[in-house]
């Protein structure tokens, strides 16, 4: 625990699984934008209020490595690491861990910057705070 | 509360909104039968086994009034009673009442029944015994 | 489907079926949702340049009758009407069939309203024209 | 398109944007599984046979690089190549084109292979044959 930043607690919805038994591919995405959101909230950032205000968070590329599955009834805790990828870059490393034998289920890099209402680079300065800590 | 079976807390996720700014018109109902679900689990039932028996628990109407939006950010609470609507069919009333303020937004009564493996409507006893209780 | 305003035809994707290798019950207000604004299209009326106009169409009720279950590989017609429900509510009556054999597999009847930028219920003209045709 | 196996045309659907007024990036992941689906058909496997037939098609990697944002109302194509990756995984490249100026959305490139009913690594011999072909 000590290398995240953030730690969220989750638990499968049955409606998250499809026909394989399994929680769906396109899932786990939902599950590390919600897991990002909550952190960067805890860093003074609402992806919401940053949105009416024309600052756009984006995803320019995500890496996922499937591990394992879950299953209906799994409950399950992300990690996340915030780390500088370049100037206007940022990377999160999220690591999915099943409850209660931890075990790992995915890992993920995902690379993101931030445009302000003309369409440019720019990181809200709790994003560079928090890079800089 | 002391009208509902259950009660569940759940929390808007952002990517359950949709461009209006809020939590999108289709995804009450994942959070109506995730709480569902969880209802039954108390009850001694878990869907998924049932799925894998062959007992298969299906909706066969809903109605769902949408009283105001959920949005980004809002936590809320589910609260869920259920009813003998005739021998075999059973009624699930289901509000949603968002925190703190217990606004109501959403009321619902989805109908349903449950099969056996050869698609005749067959109740499990655990069902059978909350309607009874 | 003389009795429609309006057709669409659509086609199941596997990451819409649940662990009961079916169409889950929530994707069914996907499709109706998606139909409806096509169909609303065809009368002029974007739903997203609504929305950034800050006209908000807003569904207030929804009662869907689950007659059979959409399968992976399904290929199906969605027949929508539109009719007046008061002066300032309008219904849409939406059914799903399956092809080849045109077996129902919905009945909706979802009701909306739509309100201006000071939140007060106001029809565009183009429904209006839509319900008086 | 000559670099190609397999091209499927959509359509961004309402539903699928989120606050931010584009389509959310885990939705990509949908459309990306639904193309794969539908090619992996063309070869003559239906992932829903497969699955009753204990058959596991699994995701054990995916790459996702985000170009640009569809918006409501885009159509766009999907294009996709199978090639081999080792001798028991496959890796498709798969990448979005917007309508009507062939404008790059995203590129991807998902690494798959399939278990047997015992778990182990076994590719289908269509996969074997496309992938020799």
């Amino acid at each position: 625990m000590s290398d995240y930043n953030f730690r969220l607690d989750l638990e499968v919805r049955d409606y998250e699984c499809d026909m394989q038994g399994v929680v769906n591919n396109a899932v786990y995405q939902n599950y590390l934008e919600h897991t990002r959101h909550e952190f960067i909230k805890q860093l003074g950032l609402d992806f919401a209020e940053l949105t009416r205000q024309g600052i756009i968070l984006v995803v320019v590329r995500a890496e996922l490595d499937y591990k394992k599955s879950l299953q209906s009834g799994d409950r399950f805790w992300i990690g996340t690491r915030l780390q500088r990828e370049s100037r206007i870059r940022f990377a999160f490393y999220q690591d999915i861990y099943r409850y209660p034998d931890n075990e790992l289920i995915l890992q993920a890099k995902v690379i993101g910057t931030s445009l302000n209402d003309k369409g440019r680079p720019k990181l809200p300065k709790q994003i560079e705070a928090a890079l800089a800590g």
